[in-house]
Order: structure tokens, then C-alpha cells, then sequence
């Protein structure tokens, strides 16, 4: 049983910033102890593109995937353009359990999190 | 003293997704006692943009507002448009104090959050 945790963020003409969502997938994977891998994936403007991020992790054997859509508000890109991609290639392999979790900016912690950072400016 | 945040969000076609910014800065609002009001502006596709969400609050006597930048990764809206747009309105009103904190995806928690993303749906 093999299990990844996929990130998929938008994707940045700016290199620094596509980088900055790969350091995250690292983080990510320090804590992640119960998956076997988490990588990162970008809808456009990065590589690799949400398909090709998947399709790696299916190659590599994965039995089940979750994507986690790094998106702030569900704008058209989480609520269709994501499902588009993630929909093809389970139609490809229903084998994998692909499943997708809600996007991030959804999390209770949210609010939170900004007056922190509010005050830290203050 | 008048104190207020501004939440800057990247604005979206869906009208959904730009009142799920509204709610989060309400939200906000309620933790953030601090401040004397918590309101939303966007970049871009949404109303009020953010100079007219400065200047909305400096008409209302603001002497210093904390801008939040709510995106998760550096792209070129964080590090160009978002703040040439806030050093217009610093230009034309010199006498409040306008402070910008580090973008959302800044926040050390990110990683920890995803992760319980990932095991919600695990």
C-alpha cells in the first residue's frame, strides 16, 4: 500500500515563488510521516502540470492519492479547473484511489493565522 | 487612534469565492479586538480594489491600517502589484501609518494545516 499526498498550487511566472510551494511540499513531508511521499504540482505556469505530477506518483506504484488544492478562496480554478485535470486520469486509472481534500483556505485556522500576522506588524 | 486591517485577496469571476473573503475578514473581525474594523479589498475581477479600500477607511479617519497580502505564495502580485498599488495611496496621504505584513503563505503553520487537511480526508 502506497500513499502520496499530492500539493497542487496555481503556478507563478515568478521561479522563486514556484519554489517556495516545493519547500512547503518538504515541509510537508517531514510531518506527513504516514504517507510514503508528498510532491507538488501546478495547474499552469509551472511544472509539473497537475497530470503529469500524478501520473509520476502513478508510475511510481502509488495505490492512493491526495491532493491537497493550495488555494485560497474556491474561485473557478478549485471548483473546476483542478477537478478537470484530476478527473482524467482517474478515468485513466480507476485503480488509484485519487481523493481531494477541500482547498486550503477552508481551514478553521484561517482567521486565526491572520491576526497573527496582523500583530506582528502592529 | 483609529487602527484597521485590510485583507488583500487576488479578487475572482466567481462572486462566491470573493464573498468567501468577505466572511474570512468578518471572521476576523470578531477575533481581532484590537482593530477598530476588518475589511476586504482585491487586486483584481472584484470590488472595492485595494486603493479604494485604503482610502474608504482613510475618509473614515483611519490613522494606520495593517495590510494583510491573503496569497500563499510570492508570485508577482505579492511582490509587485499588490505593493505598487498601497504606495500610491501612501503617497497621497503621508499621514497615516500604512503597514503591509508578510503574505499568508508566509505563516509557519502552513505545513501542519495541509497535513490535517491530508488526514481529514485520509
Amino acid at each position: 500500500m502506497s500513499r502520496h499526498i499530492l500539493v497542487v498550487a496555481h503556478g507563478s511566472r515568478r521561479e522563486s515563488s514556484n519554489h517556495e510551494v516545493e519547500i512547503l511540499a518538504k515541509k510537508l513531508a517531514l510531518l506527513a510521516t504516514e504517507f510514503d511521499s508528498v510532491s507538488a504540482a501546478f495547474l499552469e505556469m509551472a511544472e509539473p502540470n497537475i497530470k503529469t505530477g500524478l501520473n509520476k506518483l502513478i508510475e511510481q506504484g502509488a495505490n492512493e492519492i491526495i491532493v491537497l488544492p493550495y488555494f485560497l478562496a474556491a474561485g473557478r480554478h478549485v471548483v473546476d479547473d483542478v477537478p478537470e485535470d484530476i478527473e482524467t486520469v482517474k478515468a485513466e486509472h480507476p485503480e488509484v484511489k485519487i481523493q481531494v481534500s477541500e482547498h486550503f483556505g477552508a481551514v478553521n485556522e484561517v482567521p486565526g493565522l491572520l491576526l497573527k500576522l496582523a500583530l506582528g506588524v502592529a
